[in-house]
C-alpha cells in the first residue's frame, strides 16, 4: 500500500487544490478502500461554486465526492465478511446508530449523520479512504467500478421509488432528465413501471432519457405538461422547480403520489383542493436508506445500466476539471474523476 | 307507514321550504329508511347561505343533510341482511361500483359518487330516503340516534387517522376544534394516540376539545403554535386556513405525517426543505371510505362518545334555523335535525 | 354477427360435446365479445378428469376455460368506454360489488363472485360470451390474442408478488415451474426482483424457467433445496408440494415473505419455531383482484412475454384434446383453445 | 452509590444464589442504572426449571431477568439526553447496530443481539447494571418503577398488534391469558380494538381479562371455540398450544391476520386451503422492535394500566421464590422483584 493520499482540497469557492494526505487511521469495525471512481453530482458543483448548500457552508478546506467505489486494501480487527482486494461501494452517509432515526431503519433522518463531501466531513475525492465496514458493499464482477460508483445516485432514485410505492405495470411521470431525473427514470423502469414519461428543456438531455428506457420525452418549452393529458400514478419530481409542480401534481390520476427529489425550491405552492379531491400523497426525500443491496442486485442482473450514464472520465488530478464540466457542458451525465 | 315525505328543501341560498313530497320507490338492493335523526354539517350551512361549494351549485331545488340515522321500514327484494324495524346509520357517499377507483376499495374518489345533499342528488333533511342496502349499517342499542347520524363526521376523523397511519402511543397535533376537529381528535384517541394537542382561535371550542380527550390545547391567537416546540408524529389539519399549515409541519418530526382535512383554502405555501430534510408525508382527504363498520364497533364499545358533539336538537320543520344556529352559535358544536 | 354460438360443454368427467347454444342476451353494463383465444388452465384439466375441484362440484352440463380474450361484438346502453371492434382481455371472476370483500377492493375474496367455467357459471370455451364492461380491458396491438387470454395466469403471478410485498432487487425463490411458476417468475422480474432460482422436478420446465428469466434453476430430485444455502426475500410456492414448504421456508431471511399460491394440499406443517424467529410472514392467494390494468401495460410494455408461454393452438373443436394435452404432455406450457 | 452489587445467580437448574459482584464499568455511551423492579417472566421460570429454551443452553452461572426498571447513577461521558436521578425502562436487547436487520429497524432479528438473562448475557435480578444510553428510556413520574418495568411485556404485546396491523374498531381474538395474553388484550384495547375475545382453560386468568377490558371470555374447556362463531379481523395467539391454532384461524374472517406469539410449539398445522381461499397472513414474533416511545406514552397517557397485572413483590434476596410462584401459582399474573 503507498503511504501517498492525494486529495483535491475545496480551498475556497472555485479553488480546488491537490494536497499529499496522510492515510487515513483504521478503526476496529472500519475498512481502508483505494478510490477507484468518483462520479461528479450536482452538489458537489454547488458547493465548489457558492462554497455552500443552504445552511451547509464550507468552511474549512474540504475533500468533495460521494459517489464512490473502490478496493478494500486493509481491514480492521473486527471486520469478518469483507477482506482486502474485494472491489467494494461506499454508502456514504453514515448514521450515528442511536437516534430514533436509526434505530428505526431511517437512517438517512440521523440529524448526526456523517456523510462524505458535505461540511465538515471529507469525501471521495482522494486515493484512500477508511470507511465502516457495513457502509462498504462488495460488487461482483458484473458491476464495473463507475457503476459501483454510480449506486450512489441510481439509489436517490431507487429510494424516491420506495417512497412513492411504485407498483409494476404503474405509469410514472419523471420531471427533470438531469443525473437524479435519469437515475429516477432507471429505478422506476427497474421497478417495472408501465409508461414512463420524461420532461427537461433540454433536448439533449431527452435524447438520453429515451435511450435509458423512457417511453416518451417532453420538451416543456414547446409541449406543456398540461396539454399533455398524462395520467399518471406516480410523479418524481427532480427539476427542482417550484413551478412544475402544479402542473406536475394535475397529472396525477386519484389515489397518485408526488415524490419531490430535486432541491433548489423554498416554497411549493400546493394544490390543496386537489390534493384533497385526489388524496393524493405527496412526500419529499432526503438522500436514502437501505438501499445498496437492492441497488448492487439490479446492476449485476443487467436490469439496470448505470455505466450508461458516463460520459467522461478525469483523472483525481483534474478534479476541479470534472467539477466545471458538470457545470458547463449541458451533454455531460456524469463525469467519473478516478484516483 | 306514512305516505307523508315531508322534506325541507333548499329553493335558493338562504330559503328553506317544507315540503310534501312521494315516498321513494325501492330498488331491489334498497331499503326504505324512516329519519330519525340528521347532523347538521358545515358544508350543508355553506350550501344554505352561498348556494355552492367550489364547482358544485346548487341550480335546482335541493334537499341538503348528509348525517343521517333512521329505522328500516321496508327492505327490497334482494336485501338479506336487513329487516324493517332495524335501526341503521346511513352511508351518504354511494360509489358506481365500476370504476377504478370503486373496484380497489377508494370509492370515495369516485367520478360518480352520488352523495347525500350534494347538487343534484337530495339528501336526509326528510322523513324518508331509499338507500343501497350496502350504505346502511345496523346499529346496536348501545349507539344512540344521534351517534348513529355522527358516525359520518366521525368517519372523516377516523380515515383521517387512516390516512396518516397513526399508531398506538404517536403523538398528534390537530389544529381546528370545529366539529371536524373534534372528530379528528377523537378518532385520534381511539386509535390509542399518546399526546394530542389540539389548537384553535376560540375558548369555546378548546374547552370542548379538552373535555373531549385532549392532552392539552393552545389558543393560537395568543401561544403561538411555533413557540409550543411541539414534536409530533401526526398532523391532523383541520381549520382551513392554509397560514396554519406551515407552521403547523414544521411541528412534525422526522418522518412525520401530515393529513389535510380542512377545506377552504385554494393553495398551501409547502417548506419543500422541510418536507424533503424530514421526508414528511403530506396528503388531504375526500371524505372517506370503509370506515362505518370500524366506527360503530367503536361508538358501540364506548371508545367513542359521539352523543357528547350534541348541543341542540330541532324538528324538521325547523331545518333552517338549525342551519343558521351552525353559522352562528359559537358554542353549539353540532345540531340534530329530527324528522 | 353470427348467431351460432358453438359452445364446448363438459357433460360429465372426461366427456366434452359441442353444442350450439344461444348467443348470450346483453345487459345494459355488458359488452359481447367474440372470443379469440382461450388458455387451458390446469384447473380446466382437473374439472375435466374428476368432475370436481375441492367442495366445486360439476353438477350440470359446464363450459370450461377462463383465460380469455376476444373482440367485442355489441356494446350495452350504458357502456361508455368499449366499442365494437375493439380487442378485449375479459377478467373472469366477477364481484357481488356489495360486500365488505368488494367495497374494499379485495374482490377476489367474494363469497359470491362468479367465475368464468366455475361451477355453476360457463365459461370461455365457447364463440360469445357477455361479460361486465368494467371486467373487459381493452388492450393494444402490441398485446396478442393470446398474450391477452394469458394476462389470467399471469395476473395470479403479479397478485403473488404484491401480497409478498415482492420489492426490486429482493431475490425469491419460486418452487415450481408449472405454468402458476412461470408466471410468478415472469411477474417477479418484471416487478424488479434480483435473483430468480426456480425449483422443478421436471427438466423441461426448468429448461423453459430459464428462458424466461430464472437466474438460477434447481432440480430437486438431485439437488435438495436445504443444500442450496439459499437466501431468499420471498418465496412463491406453486408447486402444490406441502412436502416442499418447510425447506423452502428455511431458505428465506429474516422478515422473508411466503405466499402458498399452488394449490393441492389440505394442510401444511409451518416450522413454527422457524417463523417466530424470523418473522417470516406467510400467506396463501385465491385468484387476484386489481391486476389487469398493470398487466396490461407490462405486456404492452415489452416487460413480460406471455406468447412465450403458448406451446399450441387447437380449435374450438378440440377442446376435450387440448385438455388431455394439458394433461399429457411434459413439454406443453401452454394450449391455446381459438374458437 | 454503594459499592455493592448483590446479584440472584443462577448456578444450576433450580439453584439460584446470591452473589456480591462488582459493579459494572461504564462505556462512554452508557448510563448506570440503580434496579429497581423486575417482573419475572415465564421464560425466567423456564430457565429455572430446565436450565434451556430451545437451543439456548445456559452453561454458565446467568443473572435472570429482562423486565427491568431503575434509576440513573452514573451517565457515560457521551451519553446527553439522560443523567443522575432519571427514572428509566430498561429495554432489555440491544442490537449489533451494523447487520441488515438492525440497519433496517429490525434490530429484535440481529443474529447478535445481546438480550438480558439470555444465555451468555447477564440480566436484571441485581442491583446495578451498565446499559446503552439509547436502550434507557426516561419514564415520566405517571408511570410506577413496575410499570415501568413491565413496559417490557407490554411491548410483546404492542408489537404484536403492530405485525397484526390492527385498525381502531377490527375484533381481536386472543388465544390465552397468561401474561403475554394479557399484554395482547391490553395492547389491542390500546389500538382501539372494537370486539376483544380471550379464550383460556383457567378461570382465573379469563377475570382478569374481563377486568383489563376483554368484551367477551371463552374458557375453552367448556365452550370450543369452533362453536362460538367468531368473525375475527386478527388473532393473536399468545398460548403456544399448536392445537388452538386451526380452529382460532377458522375464526379469521377474509383478509385476517394471526399473529402467533406464544412460544413452545415446534411445528403448526397449517389449514392451507383456509389460508388461501381468505388470503389469511400469518406470521410469528421474536421479542419487538421501537415499541419504548410508544409503550411509555400509553402508559403515561392512563391509556394502558400496566400497574394491573401486578400480583405480588419480592426482594431480590427471594428471586427463587419469585420464580416459583410464576410456576405454580394459577392466580399469580405477574411478581416484581424489588432489589
Amino acid at each position: 500500500m503507498s503511504t501517498d493520499n492525494l486529495a483535491a482540497v475545496l480551498r475556497r469557492p472555485g479553488e480546488i487544490v491537490l494536497e499529499e494526505r496522510a492515510v487515513p487511521g483504521l478503526g476496529p469495525d472500519d475498512v481502508l478502500v483505494r478510490i477507484r471512481a468518483v462520479g461528479v453530482c450536482g452538489s458537489d458543483v454547488h458547493y465548489f461554486e457558492h462554497g455552500r448548500i443552504a445552511d451547509f457552508v464550507v468552511e474549512s478546506p474540504l475533500v468533495l465526492g460521494h459517489e464512490a467505489s473502490g478496493v478494500i486494501v486493509e481491514a480492521g480487527t473486527r471486520v469478518a465478511d469483507l477482506r482486502p482486494g474485494q472491489r467494494v461501494a461506499l454508502e456514504p452517509g453514515v448514521g450515528c446508530r442511536r437516534c430514533p432515526a436509526c434505530r428505526s431503519g431511517r437512517y438517512n433522518l440521523c440529524p448526526d449523520v456523517r456523510f462524505f463531501g458535505t461540511p465538515p466531513v471529507d469525501g471521495a475525492f482522494t486515493r484512500y479512504v477508511a470507511h465502516p465496514q457495513d457502509y462498504a458493499f462488495a460488487v461482483p464482477d458484473s458491476v464495473s467500478d463507475d457503476a459501483a460508483a454510480l449506486l450512489e445516485p441510481f439509489s436517490v432514485g431507487l429510494w424516491a421509488t420506495r417512497r412513492a410505492r411504485l407498483a409494476p405495470g404503474e405509469s410514472v411521470l419523471v420531471t427533470g432528465a438531469g443525473p437524479i431525473g435519469l437515475c429516477a427514470l432507471l429505478a422506476a423502469r427497474a421497478a417495472g413501471a408501465g409508461e414512463v414519461v420524461v420532461t427537461d428543456v433540454n433536448p439533449a438531455r431527452l435524447d438520453v432519457a429515451r435511450r435509458l428506457g423512457a417511453t416518451a420525452v417532453l420538451d416543456v418549452r414547446t409541449e406543456p405538461l398540461g396539454q399533455a393529458r398524462l395520467d399518471a400514478h406516480v410523479l418524481l419530481e427532480c427539476s427542482g422547480v417550484p413551478a412544475v409542480a402544479g402542473e406536475a401534481l394535475a397529472a396525477l390520476r386519484p389515489a397518485g403520489r408526488a415524490v419531490f427529489v430535486g432541491m433548489g425550491a423554498d416554497a411549493l405552492s400546493l394544490p390543496l383542493p386537489l390534493v384533497q379531491s385526489r388524496e393524493l400523497v405527496v412526500t419529499g426525500t432526503f438522500r436514502y436508506a437501505n438501499t445498496y443491496p437492492a441497488a448492487i442486485a439490479l446492476a449485476a442482473q443487467g436490469q439496470v445500466d448505470l455505466d450508461a450514464l458516463v460520459t467522461g472520465h478525469l483523472p483525481l488530478e483534474r478534479t476541479a476539471d470534472a467539477l466545471r464540466v458538470g457545470a458547463r457542458d449541458p451533454h455531460a451525465v456524469k463525469t467519473i474523476v478516478t484516483p
